[in-house]
């Protein structure tokens, strides 16, 4: 094992990670579940690798991207909704800097009135236009710039070695498939998500789909390893999350027998990225990190673990 | 492209198929949408093909496999249910022959008290158990045995020709997961079918997944296109059915822009397998059937578009 974790070393599948606990955790996991013969080989049909979104695979803060695009596509129609003008609109600006906190009402509002009453192609043309311009605001990139190098080699190394990478995650299922496929390199059909009912229906005599403001599945929590059975059919044998939204997915990901792995990405730099965990309005990771030395799960210091967070750094 | 499919012709990817229309029109359809350069061509990660099951890959009479199942499983459980020896098991003959007609209810008891209650896991090995015992009643052979040839050849040739193949199923998608995956050739997560609700849960500590007695999706009618949205995420290039449940599928497939292939097996052949159509209880095709011209939709019809019907024919 060594010797194989060694020749992986030569050629470095993961430049971007320092050589560390996390990176030969990751190493030594593959070379030996990879390796024919070895008492804890994985056959290819079995190598499934799970991976959250939102701070697992790119930047959360300081709001989640799907709730920018939201509030951005709110502000675009509002010319057709009046009665916004005096409710939700002037509410917008506290509620992105964390002042003020939606009712449940208000946020299904905003929800409802950007991701519904359009085919999934029409609302993923709009999310993948709207990522082509829209910027994060302190780093001033496109958010599809702000994905961490270190987690696209891990999925383009896992894809090598035989893996199917899903992503799972608690944003919405066709707002991760809006986002171009090259950037992750995962297909439409291994992307899960939260999801509305989709309803199927004739327009002028032509079939069509149409999003509706219900929500039918939060992905999320325990909705991960129940919407993995759904969708996957297949316990993980890798898991990849960052908060506590992904600790269910972690715990059945890793109960299952044969070897396992978890692991969770610990945002720690605020200087090139953020540092956040416990106490984080987004992304909160505690029980989960509580948890993370009794089930062997991988703790990955962005500021010590990485050596580049996104793929065009300053 | 007539050079083509007489390549392809000689090569004879589909060998337990006539040569003949239905024949015909998928060689000449997967030539043009694969060959570089042709103005129908589709890129490999579009070739998405989605396969209905009962009646259309395998044998669905004289009742639907599942059913057949679950009433099987209803009598090994009876001893645990007396509330069952006068109200339910005396009315299970008349029901497998079509003489009596269950109550919702009466099929929700059936359905949750086999199908619930257990791991996802749990109920695919005695899924499977089962199929390899369990006889059809008049060919006298293992359910797996009556999968079509001809079906499974053309799985493999698109397969082969870049598609991805996916089984959309009536029936329940834990129960299709548990048919050995060398059958079809299909991976879980290329399965997509009716289901329940999975629960995450603890059980003496550890994470399991419990199915629930409660439907959450039918896969059938407009819910085919619907769950196809879901799980693949991708209008199909080509579907394959066989009766009104597969008509939205079809309707949907086919109403996208570009080549599109649209399918239904017609059984015609009483004396090698069965003949229904308008007036079956089980698979019956009559909407699609009148609809299929108009659309372009290949009808084939078993006796004289099939050599072959099953792998091992006597
Ligand atoms: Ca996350
Ligand atoms: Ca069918």
């Amino acid at each position: 094992q060594v010797g194989l974790v060694s020749i992986a070393a030569a050629e470095d599948p993961l430049p971007s990670w320092n050589d560390g606990p996390a990176k030969q955790a990751i190493l030594q996991f593959v070379a030996k579940v990879t390796t024919p013969g070895s008492p804890d080989f994985v056959p290819v049909p079995d190598r499934i690798a799970t991976f959250d979104n939102d701070g697992t695979l790119w930047c959360e803060q300081p709001s989640y991207v799907q709730w920018v695009f939201a509030v951005d596509r709110l502000k675009e129609l509002a010319p057709q909704h009046p009665e916004w003008k005096d409710t939700l609109l002037p509410l917008l600006s506290g509620e992105m800097s964390g002042k003020v906190k939606f009712s449940e009402h208000e946020i299904a509002v905003v929800v409802g009135s950007t991701h519904s009453g359009m085919t999934p192609d029409e609302f993923e043309t709009i999310v993948s236009g709207w990522l082509k311009t829209a910027k994060h605001p302190r780093f001033d990139r496109l958010y599809t710039e702000l994905v961490y190098q270190p987690m696209l080699e891990l999925l383009a190394y896992l894809r090598g070695q035989g893996f199917k990478t899903f992503i799972v995650s608690g944003g919405g299922i066709d707002f991760i498939r809006g986002i171009p496929e090259e950037i992750y390199g995962v297909p439409p059909y291994q992307v899960v998500g939260s999801s509305g009912r989709v309803k199927f229906e004739f327009r002028d005599d032509i079939p069509v789909l149409i999003k509706g403001a219900a929500v039918q599945s939060i992905d999320d929590g325990p909705g991960k390893p129940e919407n993995i059975e759904l969708h996957i059919g297949q316990r993980p044998v890798m898991a990849f999350g960052n908060s506590d939204g992904d600790l269910q997915m972690l715990q059945w990901t890793t109960a299952g027998k044969g070897p396992r792995f978890g692991l969770l990405v610990h945002h720690t730099d605020a200087e090139r990225e953020y540092a956040y965990d416990r106490d984080s309005r987004v992304g909160k990771l505690n029980v989960a990190l509580d948890q993370a030395p009794s089930h062997g799960w991988t703790v990955v210091s962005m500021k010590t673990d990485w050596k580049q967070i996104f793929p065009l750094e300053k």
